[in-house]
């Protein structure tokens, strides 16, 4: 475990070379995911739901509708599970058992809290914009305080977050080498495809932001 | 709701028109998600956890380790959940609250049943790995009895599955629309970059197979 890590409640078990504990593993992976999968237990069930999350620091924060019962778990006294992957690569062994993906994930557990504070809320919202597209924060109408009011704001603590992540080439058992299959790896990724700009643009000849130009999945 | 629906538990709530129903969409996404979130509740506690998935008729399966913690929840007498979430774009408004993203989910409820047939174990093995790169199960050493001993396999059954989408253009409220910023639409989707070939390769010249030369997610 290296020694900046937030603090970890529990390890990677299946595969625990796999595990990483340190804040940069974990950060970076929250940073270029564009969605989360949050999990949490209402009346006894779980559900899982997709949604947008940003990191600021040592917190991330989901949003959504003041009605959304999702969040309203998410900040009750109990925990959730807040779950991003990244799926890097297909990973072709020459055993179907050996298959397996290159990949990067981050689980979160831990408790969240409903934001209040009208400036933390507006801070957020601002992370979540900036998290999808940097530099959009600026080009966007802010929000209204009627808006603000119509948002639900949780922020979770990012202690006891762990990564988990496989990467490099095939693993194949040592007697199955001679089998003449074509094995190794094939690399995936997010990419961009062309902008397609709104038909109503007040300025039709904007020109397409940098941001969206050559806009990859990275950290920030 | 069409009329070719598996049978419907709970319905889209926040964006009902966001909501499907039918087989046909609902098969479809699932078929294009690479890997899913499972949740599952242990100790009253919510876990999700990333997996490979595959769906085979009205059923999906997935598979791990026989000590697997969260395949063994699945297959309590407990409800569990999978999700699948496939970003389609960003959604880029003129205000910050009508900023998206499109896409397409589904989301599955229900319980989970241990597969102890050895010939059902089987065909869902070859249904994951065709679910990853249709075409590789010939082209793999098929699992010995131990490799099959050490997998647990669970099925989940679709009845009540919903998916839920986001498609098209911005919606920015008509009194926005004068604003002078880019507006538009950013579509993403995953790529294949080249092929890495194993440095060990039994014939260092078997040609790419022609399911990773043109790999792209999509229905099967």
């Amino acid at each position: 475990m290296s020694s900046d890590a937030r603090g970890v409640r529990h390890r990677v078990r299946r595969h625990p070379e796999r595990g990483h504990y340190d804040v940069d593993s974990i950060d970076a992976i929250l940073d270029e995911a564009l969605v989360c999968h949050l999990g949490v237990v209402i009346r006894g069930e779980p559900w899982v739901l997709p949604t947008i999350h940003a990191r600021v620091g040592d917190q991330v924060y989901v949003h959504g509708a003041v009605a959304a019962a999702s969040l309203k778990a998410m900040a009750s006294p109990a925990v959730c599970c807040l779950t991003v992957t990244l799926v890097d690569g297909l990973v072709l062994a020459r055993s179907a058992f050996n298959h397996s993906l290159n990949y990067r994930s981050v689980v979160v557990r831990g408790f969240g809290t409903l934001v209040s504070d009208p400036v933390e809320k507006l801070m957020a919202l601002k992370a979540l914009v900036e998290h999808v597209a940097p530099g959009r924060w600026e080009d966007a109408r802010p929000p209204s305080p009627l808006e603000l009011r119509a948002t639900q704001m949780v922020r979770l603590p990012l202690a006891g977050a762990i990564a988990k992540m496989r990467t490099g080439p095939v693993k194949d058992d040592v007697e199955d080498l001679g089998w003449p299959h074509w094995a190794g790896v094939l690399p995936l990724q997010v990419t961009a495809g062309a902008v397609e700009p709104d038909s109503q643009m007040a300025n039709p000849t904007a020109p397409t932001p940098e941001y969206l130009a050559n806009y990859v999945r990275a950290r920030r």
